[in-house]
């Protein structure tokens, strides 16, 4: 194989085959072939897409670029749960110590944050002390101790990923359905679980902004999985305007032990219930109606806040602090923001509201900038809400108090206020199997 | 200017600012901007093309990476000429000849071998000791004593068409037109003569294969040469046969010498009557018809071959061997390719007559690939031309006495014989000015 061929059959509309796919991967995971001829490439895919049979390639290409794990400990059907990322997203905090609480061992990679979306490795390590780094021997004997360990990707999982995804990056060719799609399920079908669940997000603070987007890639990302011997679930879920009230590391890990505690905003409990009765149902823990029974006992019998305590505890945290989330260090600089006109709240973007919590220190701008773990936006309204002029609708967290008025002004003005309440929307549009 | 945002705007169809290009070969030349995202870019600009905005625009930016000529003490018009390469071309050592015999001083750089193609300064070093580095003041004083001066380009001019050009080159984005023109042009532009005479090859030979694609990069590059202050003229000419009957680099030589002792192909020596025409008429020298008789003089009285003479003196070479073309060195090996059967060459791919030469050692496959220039073929039949079964239609020469049977392969199984003449192909399609 020439890699010169490659990138020109491809950048023709010439579908690859199998082989070339993989000497791709390989090579370019070994540095042996370049950049310039790997991006030059990911611009042809760009423009050209790729067949199932293409992206399937890439994926498993991706998944073998490194360790692949088995859990010969663990005789239970397995599952995992993706989001393709929003902002508020806090579900994998509240859903894993759901199905962890019912006896689904859940041994789980997450990621950190990703432009204006935040990571499930970031707001865990608002614990202060907790490890997210732990070796394969570690994850294991927390996931088998607790029932439940949540850790950052292990260097070892789909190194092509990690060097295909840095590139993409910054040569515009992130937003590529097939490149996205083999990411993500490279990285799942190296995690190896047998059941996966995808929630796949769409609207003003996802990556995809269109529903025909989002539902695509869904189909794509389930197909690929089956493909592999997966047992696949995809809910395409709302994400146009923020998840729950809480937006930045500590707040949401706050917020996510609040609805473990049966409390916390309706639409956050809701989808974190109904993510978890599909998770259940996928291991086969009955109908989706007995899940959903099985998850609201959790709930309310303090099982699943257990779950979680004793994975803090196990990874290196204070469990503690999960029944006095006073102990969680409060921002030094607060602001409040006020309405500018009364009417109804009747539309958020939530991806402006993402990147005004970047601003406040939430995430990162550049990757090694560090995470300010308190700042963030706690929202006292939301989209469909009513509120009068001078009302406060949120109040902003941060250590850079120069940061506040940008952050401020970058909230109101992705803040539409109208005389019309908006028409209410779904919060999960569709479920594909 | 973010490189990320121009990769972006380029590959979603927007038009890229002077500013931004600028900023683009500026940093790419520099090593600011890494090979990475420069293959991005140049991938989005095979699909979504330039306007004639910008492929100038990208022209002037990579005239000005370097080194711009002034000459200083040349005070009349100055005129270039420029093939887009091809097979058995060696018009440039004809026609520079026959301009400089009538005044017209010329001070020329040119390429190497590219691909199938040859190039005059390989050509050229078949005179034993012909030096084609000159530095700048040594090139103009051969310019100034003979008349004529040969040489390779120099490093300093448009290096950002050195670095763009080897990175196309690997990443499959070779073929597209405002890069062709631009490098072309930048080139061109930098070397800053005052007329520009294009030779647009089209056809089997050429890189443009297309009467269309050809036209339009013609019609590009004119457009972009009067943009920047020059007078300008195309010529669109046949390349879908080699030109000539000899290719290697001294069989070439040895004959635009026939041609310049008023001898030669008659194809050769037409084209290069006609390209010294326009090349005159473009320094104010006459009208066509007083050019063509002007430079078809200079082939009978003996000047411009005085001219080839003087200027290899000059270079280093010895002017004896252009009246003893016996004193070039011949190829050890040679082998006559018979014709398999009786009737008309009906079609001779050039390309691949060129790739056979390549396999005889008159070409490089890498850049450190040392040249046999005694290596080519000298072709006995040509398209058109009738054969009977074992009659020779060409002699391959080589030091590689191994690649004989490959090469001889290679050329019959790019010839087409057929009981039907071709229908004839004109050698001029189209003049653009």
């Amino acid at each position: 194989m020439r890699m010169y061929d490659v990138i020109k059959r491809k950048r023709d509309g010439l579908p690859l085959t199998e082989e070339e796919i993989r000497a791709f991967v390989r090579g370019y995971t070994r540095g042996e072939i370049p950049d310039y001829q790997a991006s030059a490439l990911c611009m042809a895919i760009w423009y050209r897409g790729m067949t199932v049979e293409e992206t399937t390639a890439l994926t498993l290409a991706i998944r073998d670029s490194g360790e692949v794990l088995s859990f010969p400990d663990f005789t239970d059907l397995r599952v995992d749960k993706h989001s393709t990322g929003g902002v508020g997203d806090k579900t994998s905090l509240v859903i894993a110590p759901i199905v962890a609480a019912l006896g689904v061992r859940v041994a789980k990679m997450s990621g950190r944050g990703l432009g204006h979306t935040g990571g499930t490795v970031d707001k865990l390590e608002s614990f202060a002390g907790l490890r997210t780094d732990l070796s394969t021997e570690e994850f294991m004997s927390v996931a088998s101790k607790a029932g439940l360990a949540l850790v950052g990707q292990s260097a070892n999982l789909a190194p092509a990923d990690k060097k295909l995804y840095a590139l993409r990056d910054v040569t515009a060719t992130v937003d590529s359905l097939p490149l996205i799609a083999s990411s993500i399920m490279g990285k799942k079908l190296a995690a190896n679980d047998d059941c996966i669940l995808l929630d796949v997000k769409c609207g003003s603070g996802s990556f995809m902004k269109t529903e025909e987007g989002s539902r695509a890639l869904a189909r794509l990302m389930v197909e690929i999985g089956k493909g592999a011997g997966k047992r696949m679930r995809a809910l395409l879920t709302n994400m146009d305007r923020p998840l729950g009230q809480a937006i930045g590391n500590s707040l949401e890990v706050i917020e996510a032990i609040e609805v473990l505690s049966g409390r916390g905003p309706a639409d956050l409990r809701e989808l974190c219930l109904t993510l978890a009765s599909h998770m259940l149902q996928l291991v086969d823990r009955g109908t989706l109606d007995e899940c959903r029974k099985m998850a609201e006992r959790t709930l309310l019998d303090g099982s699943a806040l257990r779950v979680l305590a004793d994975m803090v505890e196990c990874q290196g945290g204070d469990p503690t602090w999960v029944y006095d989330t006073g102990k969680f260090p409060r921002a030094p600089y607060e602001r409040a923001v006020l309405a500018p006109k009364e009417g109804y709240i009747a539309h958020t973007n939530a991806e402006e509201y993402g990147l005004a919590c970047l601003t406040l220190g939430a995430g990162r701008s550049r990757l090694e900038d560090e995470i300010d773990h308190s700042a963030g936006i706690y929202l006292y309204k939301r989209t469909g809400d009513y509120v009068k002029e001078g009302e406060p609708i949120a109040m902003l967290f941060t250590s850079r108090e120069a940061s506040l008025p940008a952050a401020s002004e970058r909230l109101l003005a992705a803040t539409v206020i109208s005389s019309e309440p908006p028409s209410p929307q779904p919060l999960v549009y569709e479920v594909i199997k």
